[in-house]
């Protein structure tokens, strides 16, 4: 690894990520619950190492693809831990674990809590534990095209290991203009969604966090009930539409002011996306309609719980543990099939598996046709048989991780289906819909060696498994 | 598909179950609990229905990879039918799909049982129910190159169909010649099970009973309480060891005959195969000696329930249902891999986890040598990378067979965990092991509608998905 660049790279985050923190420290003054002194402390210690770090000369700028990887597993490690420090300080967390898993779940925009009363925590606390997932929304690191241009050529590879899924669409050529425009749209789509819940009476704390767990697709809240407690239709249709376009490839949302609306509306994963979703609603609805005594109630709870699945935020607003097995296995359904490629979502991601049918579909045409030389098409595009067998690859490694996290769990501390189930839950960085089918429990739970294992299935999940393992190869820490 | 030769072959098949039946007649006879009169109409009816098709004239004998594909899923459901005949005709059960759905778990060793109080049952009937697993246990399509000649030089298709997992090893040429030797292994160590248990001190129809369903790896028992029920030491040991070595290739068998030793110590799915079971065997003969008193009575135990797991045998000899979680995790993980490839034994396959081991170390090796060409490996051959390929769509479509038909069996009657835990261990092919982490239950309570989607796992987990796959195709059923 060019060790000295993958520390500048870090620096440089570090650094961003000290600025960040002032929107909470100014949060924490406005309040004044006295929670600024962590924010204050946080800010220092990680500017100072970011600037650190940052000083660090690399002997060559040339960042190859094991840096990439490296730098981006890394980072995502050490922020969180720099994240962890106003936990830390504030005295909130009972003990270290705690503030690092709390911070792993909001930079991986998994939304796991381990906090049991979250309504007595200070703002500023809230305003970042929100805040980190917004920031690990996008990703942090397509920053870095924007701040070192002396590395643009090659940082196609972060954003290789940064974007998610096996497709990421590529709108323009030029790494820089693909992230400003991504960079746009998240903010764009951020502040509408900000005006809006405000428009629909929340307040204007409320509405931004809200609007920060929404777009990073994270799901933690600043209320114990989850969006639930704000008892505001219009805010959870608001919230409703908004997971569900926070799931959906950002790329796709340029097309239009591209001129190519047709290719938007042909696009195979989001009408997949959208059918999934749509049939999905249409059935829950009907199974729970007894229990809400009418459609239109049920279906405004589906459709809220159907969003916040397949989107992997994980709001709750139902007590969905009450709904019929059915309705249940297919909101865990959502969860596991996940949201779009090169979305701010989690989960297995739609195109993959959506490859995998096509894979199928090509194996029983050479059944019939032994010397047929069929190959996948996805949107009318040979896809390199490659890259359809790394999405096969992907769901074995996904089950690698998922069943023996979900082993030492159960014999370190819990029965076998909450242990699966919060390790579902960290994979597919969903995090606060755990609770779903076990015994509803908090991962406050958890001992310290099993929330060291979801933090990793966390960060597993967000940088979709192959980047983290490579830090566990020895070749990864040779230098180069 | 060439129809009349694929009515030919079943024809064929359902003659030789037809023959089958004097067996358990004979025994029914012996015992004179007047179920004889069930296998006399059963067999007078298969034999006609087989006679008559076997009679049906091909316009030519050339068996395409189709009509391999289409003959072995649906030789598999008719034998099926006609094998649940006797089950229909003995008044035993209480309904037609409870008749099927125990046939269908025979012919495809998995060894589920609808039965409540098995020892009231007549022994014809358990005698039948036993040895429709060794029957299965080979496979009886591997007679077909035996018995139709004509077609022999493209038989090889309904090996390709049939042989358990993605690399039978070739060990002779000529289709004919494996298929003798093959057999020869089967029946040698049949007849070796048959008389160690004898000497063991178990009786004649105890012993017949334990061998057919060792061999089968399918684990149906005239008791109750499975083999614990016998309370023979030696029994069990001899089971243990037997179980095991039913789910090793049998192929590899014939390596000390052919002189290659090497070969056969060197095999990476058998040394994977010893050396999971051993490690398990070490670990939950310790997390469970605090159950069993000491360690060699939890040895004795262990052993026998990981040689029952990993070769999806699913025989009982230990209430495990109250063994720690991290012990009843690595059970539910060796079912899971399941045996080797070419053996009688379900699952996974050992040799498919290898192959996606390998060909992550080759994705993690190019992150850091993106040029590279290597590829796969196995037994130090190079492996074509469509074959790990499909070891990876098998995962994807093992799945995608899982969870839809667990959310139709909780949908439709049973919670979530009792629902996913009778799918895997229909779709593994293990059986009686169902109990393991759920609320213990008989497949007996499931509704006509779970029972059917369980005889469907059951199938499709024997036949490893893809030839089943084929039937729901329309160009299966289209005249060539």
């Amino acid at each position: 690894m060019n060790s000295r660049l993958v520390i500048k790279l870090i620096g440089n985050i570090l650094i961003i990520e000290a600025l960040f923190m002032f929107f909470p420290l100014l949060v924490s003054l406005i309040y004044g619950r006295g929670d600024h002194t962590a924010f204050i402390f946080s800010l220092l210690i990680t500017a100072v190492a970011g600037a650190s770090a940052s000083s660090v000369k690399p002997k060559d700028n040339k960042i190859r693809t094991r840096d990439a990887f490296t730098a981006t597993a890394l980072s995502w490690i050490i922020i969180s831990c720099f994240g962890a420090l106003p936990y830390y300080f504030s005295g909130c967390f009972s003990s270290v674990i705690d503030c690092v898993f709390e911070s792993v779940s909001g930079f991986t925009t998994t939304g796991a809590t381990i906090l049991i009363d979250v309504e007595i925590m200070p703002e500023g606390i809230l305003f970042w534990r929100s805040m980190s997932q917004w920031m690990g929304g996008l990703g942090i690191l397509l920053l870095i095209p924007a701040l070192m241009p002396s590395i643009h050529a090659s940082s196609v590879n972060i954003l290789r290991a940064e974007l998610t899924g096996p497709s990421p669409h590529k709108i323009v050529p030029g790494i820089r203009e693909t992230a400003k425009i991504i960079y746009t749209i998240y903010f764009v789509m951020t502040a509408v969604l900000f005006i809006l819940l405000l428009i629909s009476g929340l307040s204007v704390f409320d509405s931004l966090i809200s609007t920060f767990s929404t777009a990073g697709t994270g799901g933690v809240s600043n209320k114990n009930a989850s969006v639930g407690a704000f008892g505001n239709a219009s805010a959870e249709i608001i919230l409703t539409v908004f997971m569900f376009l926070f799931g959906i490839s950002f790329s796709l949302y340029y097309l239009p002011f591209a001129g190519d609306l047709k290719k938007l509306v042909k696009d195979e994963e989001l009408r997949l996306y959208l059918g999934m979703a749509f049939v999905c609603v249409i059935i829950i609805t009907i199974n729970t309609s007894g229990i809400y005594g009418g459609f239109l109630k049920a279906l405004r709870y589906t459709a809220f719980q159907v969003s916040a699945a397949v989107s992997t935020t994980g709001f709750i607003d139902a007590n969905f543990s009450l709904w019929p097995a059915m309705s249940q296995i297919l909101l865990i359904f959502l969860m596991f099939t996940g949201s779009c490629a090169g979305s701010t979502g989690g989960g297995i991601k739609i195109v993959r598996g959506l490859l995998l049918f096509k894979m199928v579909k090509v194996e029983l045409h050479k059944v019939f046709h032994p010397d047929s030389v069929k190959t996948v098409k996805l949107n009318g595009k040979k896809i390199n048989p490659e890259i359809v067998s790394k999405a096969a690859l992907f769901f074995f490694l996904y089950f690698a991780i998922l069943l023996p996290s979900t082993a030492l769990i159960a014999a370190d501390s819990k029965d076998i289906l909450t242990s699966a189930e919060a390790v579902f839950a960290s994979l597919n960085n969903i995090g606060p819909e755990f609770g779903l089918i076990g015994a509803a429990g908090s991962y406050y739970e958890f001992s310290v060696l099993s929330k060291i294992i979801l933090s990793f299935n966390m960060v597993a999940g967000r940088l979709e498994i192959i980047p983290v393992l490579v830090l566990f190869t020895p070749a990864a820490w040779k230098k180069t």
